[in-house]
């Protein structure tokens, strides 16, 4: 394969927002709230109290507490050897997530450069030959190769290339 | 004119670096540099001692502190309504600015969303329709119609659509 310009989401791609968010509305308010039903639904309003959820993405501490999805940290590591990488996330939302953001990747992907790192509001305005992202509203104005990362809010759509884990990711780029 | 992609660069387009540089050199160092002494030369390297220029670049408050551009304002303000304006920094080399990027563009720009910024290390992944920037090393490698912003360091360059002032913006593009 060529080597191309791939543009990767963090949230849900790189990082695991959807386990954290379920740790955290458990251990406020008892209620545990499964992936199985969070199926289809968009991420806050798959929690009862989604205001309580929406809380948590402006505490300090959230974003640089994520864990890492599996297998990204290897994939990722050579895919950056074989092609131009860039991590795009629409962090603008969440002005507070900035910092914590960077310090997340530079903690966790040591060898991505912040030559590499993009922080936007909206990703229309990205060029890249792929974007993997968990988000329609991000892939459907993109202009290259759209690739749908598996979520539990995304897992009843249909009509895109999909990818469920970052082993598959390797099958298709690496 | 039909509806457009703008990029805009902020530092030395949006914001005056150059003149806040200039101005905490003098009040560190009793040594004044003026505009004419910077012209054709790297903004930091135009001073005698550069690694304090360079240091002024990660103190709280620089970026935050920095005087917006006359007439910037008002014209951004026309262009919001009839193109679509994204505001595109290459913040990721300190990352201590970008709360404060994010905070004066809010203070200064309050017409404009968090939808509309971009910080990111490189620029080659902006996909637009213009990108007005100060530095050739982004406006190289953009795809679309590239116009140079005057500032002390590039006023030797030739052969680029070039701006001096917000006033031949709007006469361009509004």
């Amino acid at each position: 394969m060529k080597r191309k310009i791939i543009a990767i989401d963090m949230d849900n791609v790189m990082a695991d927002v959807t386990s954290q968010l379920s740790g955290w509305y458990y251990d406020r308010t008892g209620i545990l709230v499964t992936e199985e039903q969070m199926a289809g639904k968009n991420e806050i309003a798959a929690f009862p109290d989604s205001g309580l959820v929406r809380s948590f993405l402006y505490e300090p501490g959230f974003f640089l507490g994520l864990k890492v999805m599996k297998d990204s940290q290897q994939v990722l590591s050579e895919m950056n050897k074989v092609h131009d990488i860039f991590i795009v996330s629409a962090a603008m939302e969440f002005p507070n997530s900035l910092p914590e953001k960077y310090q997340w990747l530079q903690l966790h992907f040591p060898f991505l450069g912040w030559q590499q790192f993009v922080f936007c509001g909206s990703k229309t305005v990205i060029r890249a030959d792929y974007l993997i992202d968990d988000h329609l509203k991000n892939l459907d104005f993109f202009d290259g190769n759209r690739i749908l990362f598996t979520a539990p809010h995304n897992q009843l759509v249909k009509g895109y290339t999909r990818v469920n884990n970052w082993l598959e990711v390797a099958d298709m780029l690496l």
